[in-house]
């Protein structure tokens, strides 16, 4: 299957993967403007930014989204030891590409996150599993990758009675051009949240703000 | 890659997902007697047969095998409606291959223990994820089938630097072979939980009671 062949029409029902950064709000958006039924699904995993959680809870009581943000903390005690997790750990500074960038890869966070929001969309039988994963994330995030993906889409319909199709339409895309659609979708980007920090504002030097500030920039 | 050829030797390191019943027991004492370092985990899921926990933390206690209990009880609400998490629906009697069992099937459990337990894994950087799905399985659970676990592994290495194998020995075994095989390593079954009721004693008519039963039966 192919992930970004799938049509999607007016009708149809998801469930969004919903972090509250640029890439998911913008995919909020894109389904709702294409008339597709939208659950939201939030994670408490023990980010240092749980920020996020509350730009994310902001932004589906504006759309009129039913949201959850499911407390599964608990993992944190396994898959710790790296940055985004643990509050001392510094957060590298500089672009996705960079080596100095693995510390922020979480084992398995996507595939624990899509797990569980399938298991949602199976039991409320929706027909589409949406994520925002990109191209840029491709370098340093092997769980944001195309062959991923795809396996776990194939694994979720192996593994249940109901057949979710995984929707994930910025997966070739550069977050540039993820900018852009949210742009002319009338995404108010100072609405999500991106930074890794998780201070009052965001650090400006770390890997998300950096790539959000480029993405926000060629806009102009 | 097919799941039933991987060689397993002395000094391999393995996490093994263990609910504290008659299989994933069996599958304890076969990695052990085996000199594979295990480290084991249990899912607080909401589920009503919570009893099988303190069994299968007893159980590690006694073999001296490290283990996590993770609560993850926040899914419930999101994968519902079914038997084994709802205090309101009756569980069914009978075999696992009656239509009436599927209001066992709790959507995507499989696929979420896996993950969580892979996330752990690839920290871990351990060599093995073992889980104790067997034959039986199969009629009534998808994600009990080769297919399911064979994507699941596929996706779980996608989607990670470290790679850890799926070692399922018992895919394509009998609950009476494993029963076997667990008399032979010393598996002491009244040790181990398997009633869905969870009540103080087993209801020994359930889908899992009767399995049970049957397995201990073709022993003797």
């Amino acid at each position: 299957m192919s992930l970004d062949k799938i049509d999607i029409k007016s009708g149809d029902s998801a469930i969004c993967v919903f972090s509250g950064g640029m890439d998911s709000t913008t995919l909020l958006y894109h389904l709702l403007e294409r008339g597709v039924k939208t659950l939201a699904i939030s994670f408490d995993y023990g980010q240092r930014h749980k920020k996020e959680l509350k730009y994310a809870a902001r932004t589906c009581a504006n759309l009129d989204v039913l949201h959850k943000i499911v407390d599964i903390s608990p993992v944190r005690e396994l898959i710790g030891g790296n940055a985004l997790t643990d509050p001392k750990m510094a957060v590298p500074a500089g672009h996705y590409e960079e080596e100095a960038m693995k510390v922020t890869v979480v084992p398995n966070r996507n595939m624990i996150f899509l797990a569980i929001a399938g298991g949602w969309a199976v039991a409320e039988e929706v027909d589409l599993l949406a994520l925002a994963v990109h191209s840029g994330d491709h370098a340093i995030y092997p769980d944001c990758r195309p062959e991923f993906v795809d396996a776990f889409g194939q694994s979720l319909r192996a593994g249940n009675y109901h057949q979710v199709s995984v929707y994930a339409p910025f997966i070739e895309m550069s977050k540039g051009e993820i900018a852009a659609e949210g742009a002319e979708l009338g995404v108010d980007f100072s609405q999500t949240w991106s930074c890794y920090e998780g201070a009052k504002e965001p650090c400006g030097v770390c890997g998300t703000c950096v790539e959000r500030a480029e993405a926000l920039e060629s806009l102009t």
